[in-house]
């Protein structure tokens, strides 16, 4: 089960899918969201899976929050620009196979749009603090180097990594399956454990907002950061706090003197 | 594969679903299980699904029990009274993904009887032997706060704790995106494992009879939790008992004698 | 998936379902695997599923043998006796949902032969070595307790065990939930892995010959347990040294030296 | 999830199906990859499934790789040969189940091309370092034996070892149940892992020539081997390390400070 509810079905024209949900540094979550916040990008639809974590979150005292990713839209303003379609969430697959399920729902929905070139955001843990932090490059296609050639966009992935995990790589995997461009972004970050990295994260802004050709003001990037990771590391929390307790549950001693004889 | 039974279609106007399933301190299983009794709700449909644990319970000596979640029903008296369906059971998914599926076959379930409302009720851990344990509420929209005021709910459920995992919070959650409106009740309570809690029971009873403007008397309620606590305890130790079976065989060493080639 | 190949569509009349599939002690296993052989019963479905462990046995030498579930049949050879059909097999399922999965496909395939009545056999682990097993019963319906009295059955499963696990249980469990009469009868034993207790499954087999009314000579029950025994025993350590294997995999650490960076 | 998408049909008659994944030793990947690259066979199909892992691979520097398995063919050249379909591919499948459901979508496309004649690769560990592996066979019927022999076959696969497991032994399994015959090939290897064994491939390279009547020079087999074998090492070190991650994130302590209060 992967449920895109669609609220309105904005004319798009030949728009490009930035993916942006949470995972190392949260690079994308931050980069992404800014973006949607600072271009003023209206939400048009969003999704929920059962591949999602089985709770739901608490949000300002009272209310609650099925867990979601989310699409956005934006329209060119001028000649050299183009419509975008953005997506970010609070979560990624809680099981392998999901992501393949959920990013297969996606590019049905992109496709409805036709949607022809995916960007997604993604974090290289390189263990250290990072002064000046690199944006590293993989694409679908040779050609793709070349029209993202000049934006400050390092094309040696594959040396410094094996490989891209989860959201930003399938998606980008998988959309090469059907003919789309795929470039995914990775923006270096230490990779310790719940830690956004908003100077990682204004690194792949600036090659975003080079490829849109939008102008973004920053300057309120640290403070959203802030405020944007507040809840991020919420759900981060809880999701390791239900992993514990569902390890937890499962691995509950049986008390002796209530334990029951064995059938089979 | 979650199949509902329904063994009757009574015509409902406008009924409230009211979920009270098993989990801590099984507050949500002994209060709607109570006013099940009390109100002589009549069952009218029953779940199971391959998402319960893989075993059948014993009865009366020898009678064989399939794990079900069951769907019970009173019609209004009173002008001001509403009609209602009550869902009770024996246990909750064993994966996580299948409590969105269960759930989502409970949303359609209700649709066919036209729910708007939904009311569930969880257990909030404290840590603490709970004197007066409070009852702590949330809801999917601002507007139920008015509508549940006054009642002795708090709606600081974001607060004190930052989700709801399981049945209670993903049947509010879900529920939302089909434009039904949800309340959680959360009884507070100590968390123990393997308690029942009738204290806190009782004060979400109290809750739940203002809300339903029903009288219930509560006298019988500690030795009726006595009875319901004997086969709730049942039910976990088996699962516990079940799933450390599942370990067991899973992590069995294999005799070195035996051990034969590997071939892949 | 589950797959029922059918290869012959006997004419049944009223027939029983008699179900032994391996467990602890493998009683049914035995029990039932010895009827078919003496009574000559014929082969005319076997079942597979992605539920089994993914991979082939090897027999005689050079003979890859698929994981299987087999059923059989005869027919009333006098008046007072009935048709039966015989579940018998190499394995249960590997995954809990399984179960569920298998079973349901099962009963599908019972009804096509207007199955109305069903018995499971499984083991009691005792945890003791047992000189004079019991046949211990648990019935769909209180009605089944006068059916099957005077046969040497204790209807007190539910004093001993609270619950029966896997296809035994979930067998007759489901098969009530389609209106079905369901009998599952549990000869004791001591429960030790990987035992097969030939004396247990000549108790339960004497009581299938009562129900079914039909004379088995037991005197070559020891032999051909102990010919069964073998590759029973081959099926379940090759279960767990799959198991290991698909555990080891999982847990072989990463060289450090070959560490990539991560990204996400 | 299981996708194969064909680039071509190609007019292909009573093909043979060879497959040679990933596994122990990597005997099939590396015979079968090495025929492939001398017969100059074409690839006119590829799979891709969510049973494998979710992350996709950087080749080149930059570009992405969706985890696969692919489909090549030859055509015969003389009267004495046959068409043939191989098999190949980056990764069996991560899931028990998916084993089956990989095999079954692969069984369903080579019926499409009328394949009656299965041959599966895999590798027998012996845990000592082999001089003089051998080859050993399994297979589904016992006519097969003859049809195979005199080509330095050893039958006696069900003496050294008692299972099959993953796509070599469900695939030649599943075949059997649609009536195509199977054949199994075993080479001798010492089974530590991440081993390419080049020798025990060539054994097998050269049963394979046999039955296929086609000659290849195996001179550049150990230069091609070592190439694969960084291929093959990378997707192996990827794949523990992408397990190991999961866990990783699976076991992380919640921080306490940070604990919220249970709910359920």
């Amino acid at each position: 089960m992967v449920k895109i509810k669609i609220f309105s079905k904005p004319k798009l024209k030949n728009p490009i899918l930035i993916e942006g949900l949470p995972g190392v540094g949260n690079i994308g979550r931050v980069a992404v969201g800014y973006m949607i916040e600072e271009l003023k990008a209206k939400k048009f639809a969003e999704l929920y899976s059962k591949h999602f974590f089985p709770f739901v979150m608490l949000h300002d005292e009272y209310k609650v929050h099925l867990l979601k990713n989310e699409f956005y839209y934006i329209k060119a303003k001028k000649a050299n620009q183009r419509d975008v379609i953005f997506m970010v969430g609070d979560c990624q697959s809680l099981s392998p196979h999901g992501h393949y399920e959920i990013m297969e729902a996606v590019l049905d929905f992109a496709e409805k749009f036709n949607v022809k070139d995916v960007i997604t955001i993604g974090g290289l843990a390189t263990g250290e603090l990072e002064k000046d932090p690199e944006v590293i490059g993989a694409v679908t296609d040779e050609k793709l180097i070349k029209k993202y050639k000049g934006l400050g966009i390092k094309f040696d992935a594959g040396e410094r990594v094996g490989y891209i995990v989860g959201a930003a790589g399938l998606l980008v995997g998988l959309c090469n399956e059907r003919g789309m461009n795929g470039l995914c972004l990775l923006g270096e970050t230490s990779g310790f454990p719940i830690v956004t990295d908003p100077k990682s994260g204004e690194m792949v802004l600036n090659v975003l907002t080079k490829i849109l050709k939008v102008k973004i003001n920053t300057d309120k990037l640290e403070d959203r950061v802030k405020e944007m990771e507040k809840f991020i590391k919420k759900v981060e929390t809880l999701q390791r706090k239900a992993l514990s307790e569902i390890n937890k549950s499962e691995k509950a001693p049986v008390n002796e003197k209530e334990q029951l004889r064995y059938i089979g």
